[in-house]
């Protein structure tokens, strides 16, 4: 499989989606998706762990809402990845992700993740280049515990914003006062390491590939929605699970 | 490296070793023990985590106490493997495991531990050979993550006595009033699979050598102290462990 490289993929909703059938569309689905949690949740069998990431201001925290947010809270949670406790650097950087893990009949959505142990640690330089690798050894393994041992299907996400998208959204953050909440001026920093973040990302989806990665171009919210909404909706068709029948 | 047959093992101490003289080598080396501890815990840079493993009435409890008892308890936690709860079969089988590792400057000492998802759980066939393999994949996977990013020095213990010792001790749980707690009417139907469980115990030394197991002769009390109490001082002393300066 060749390597991907990020600038040459695109980062806008391929021109045959019209807008408005998208939505439609993206409503449909999550329709069919309700009913495809409460089965998963009822089987107790399989579970879900849907991983996204992205470039600040990339939409992570909109898409979860508008995907998993119409769905049962008692089968659906959303773990925020913030900079790790002392307890927690005190362990292994994957000690506190494990306790996160969706347990059976569970959909877990990983808001930021261990990924941010390869790329805001690399791009600072906290880690060198040979810890990093050595790391995306270890996520490899990592997932496929959890995939294997433990039924997850793991869905990984990586939303894809031009650079030129994602300042005019960080503009905006200190322009309209329902916004502002959002605004950090260490984001706009973070912006200017753009290049080395991408080199980053590309590093991570190409090596950590035991379970593939989904690039979503992300420039249009109503896109990356329907994207991410049909591939949940598809994985869990795909599970062929059954409503246990009457214990009697 | 030669797969060991643990029938090719004596389960008794060596010849060479009087039973008062390596007594008094083992308080000393507690005594050097309890000073590598002190400087592990304020160094803050290493871990151990001592695993023991072990037939019923191999004398885990007994070890336990006597090599890690006179430790700092602060620098020293104790975690005994049970069947496990709903919420932990909910989860892969390392789930719950990975949680007990042992941060920083911490002695965790594991009494039974994840090799029991390949022992009794083999031995019952409450799973098939191909999980037992897969998970022996997975246990070197999860033994590589804590050593590698965990800083954790991992000690694997199996405790090797003779079924006749073994049967010997039990049946004193029936006779001795301050052993009678410990008689379970359920070992000794376990005891008669001794053959299944010894063939279980090979495949995971043999396969589980990410980190090497210890198979230490057991039958005598005093000499399994004496080994682990030295494997922990060695260990503890390689490390080269130095008390930070005063911070000005």
């Amino acid at each position: 499989m060749g390597k991907i490289k990020l600038a040459d993929i695109s980062t806008s909703a391929p021109k045959k989606f019209d807008k408005e059938k998208t939505k439609a569309v993206t409503r449909e689905i999550l329709e069919e998706l309700d009913e495809l949690q409460n089965l998963m949740y009822a089987e107790h069998k399989h579970s879900v762990l849907l991983i996204v990431q992205g470039m600040d201001a990339s939409g992570k925290d909109g898409v979860i809402k508008n995907v998993t947010g119409t769905l049962n809270p008692q089968g659906v949670t959303v773990y925020s990845f913030k900079a790790p406790s002392p307890e927690e650097t005190d362990h292994d950087f994957l000690w506190r992700v494990h306790k996160q893990a969706p347990g059976k009949g569970m959909i877990q959505v990983f808001n930021r993740s261990h990924y941010e142990d390869i790329l805001i640690q690399r791009v600072h330089k906290w880690i060198d280049d040979k810890t990093a690798y050595k790391r995306m050894d270890a996520i490899n393994d990592f997932e496929k515990l959890l995939a294997v041992h433990g039924n997850t299907q793991i869905l990984k996400f990586y939303l894809h914003v031009s650079h030129e998208a994602q300042q005019q959204r960080l503009i905006e953050r200190t322009e309209d006062p329902r916004k502002m909440w959002k605004y950090n001026e260490q984001d706009l920093a973070e912006s200017k390491l753009w290049d080395k973040y991408m080199n980053a990302y590309e590093d991570a989806i190409n090596n950590c590939n035991y379970i593939p990665w989904m690039v979503v171009p992300a420039d249009q919210n109503w896109y990356k929605e329907y994207v991410i909404a049909l591939t949940l909706r598809d994985t869990l068709k795909s599970l062929k699970m059954k409503y246990p029948r009457l214990r009697k």
